[in-house]
């Protein structure tokens, strides 16, 4: 299958958005970040407003790193971008789920997504393979 | 497909769990619910360290209410059940992933899942339908 052209939204798709998300009192709002055709769920991360202008106007993934307190662009450093595929929100407005096209993997640990420890056999291990060395390539 | 049968965690496992993860100041994380089977996401709410231990313990998912402050056991009201098939926590500890069979609908609104809101034709669009009357059934 051809990877997916990102898709875009005009500024007054991106306001109608915008007016229903309901964000934190940090100005954050929750993003899942789901495979679109796999239905893999790949990440959770945080956006802002503009965040979310970003993403929705560029097709670009972008995120806000509470720990870093920047605005980050998924793939800017490690190549591994998130081309957007659709936006949507949910009942509430308090958490967003982003349809992408992955490039490469989600994970800053070099795994395809971020939710790979579960419990087996009583222990915690990880149950999806490293398939990137990011240290080469960056973490974000 | 038989329905799955709960999966349930000894005690030791769950505090396994317990310590990989960083509640927040209120003391919540947040926890994605995913079909199993389908992927689909079906809704993101927010576990507090009991809500944990009782999910894990019993195979039922449950979540702490931001809102009525209080720990919800999905559907015991409404019927709409979590039957909980795998527990994951992401690499930075601070995101659950809980794989369920959802019985009958995720959302309050009667639909399948709570993502359902998304931007066609330049408006904003209800993409998933009503399938249950929650007035009849109850809201959680």
């Amino acid at each position: 299958m051809p990877a997916p052209v990102a898709n875009t939204y005009p500024a007054a798709a991106v306001d109608v958005m915008l007016a229903e998300i309901r964000f934190d009192p940090q100005g954050l709002v929750p993003a899942i970040a789901q495979q679109h055709d796999s239905g893999e769920v790949l990440m959770m991360a945080w956006m802002d407003r503009n965040a979310v202008i970003e993403t929705m106007t560029t097709g670009r993934v972008c995120y806000w790193s509470r720990t870093r307190r920047v605005r980050w662009r998924k793939g800017d450093t490690s190549g591994h971008i998130q081309t957007l595929v659709d936006f949507r929100i949910d009942c509430d407005g308090d958490t967003l789920l982003v349809l992408v096209d992955q490039t490469g993997v989600a994970c800053h640990t070099g795994r395809h997504n971020c939710f790979f420890r579960a419990i087996r056999e009583g222990k915690l291990r990880e149950i999806v393979p490293v398939l990137v060395d990011t240290e080469k390539t960056g973490k974000d």
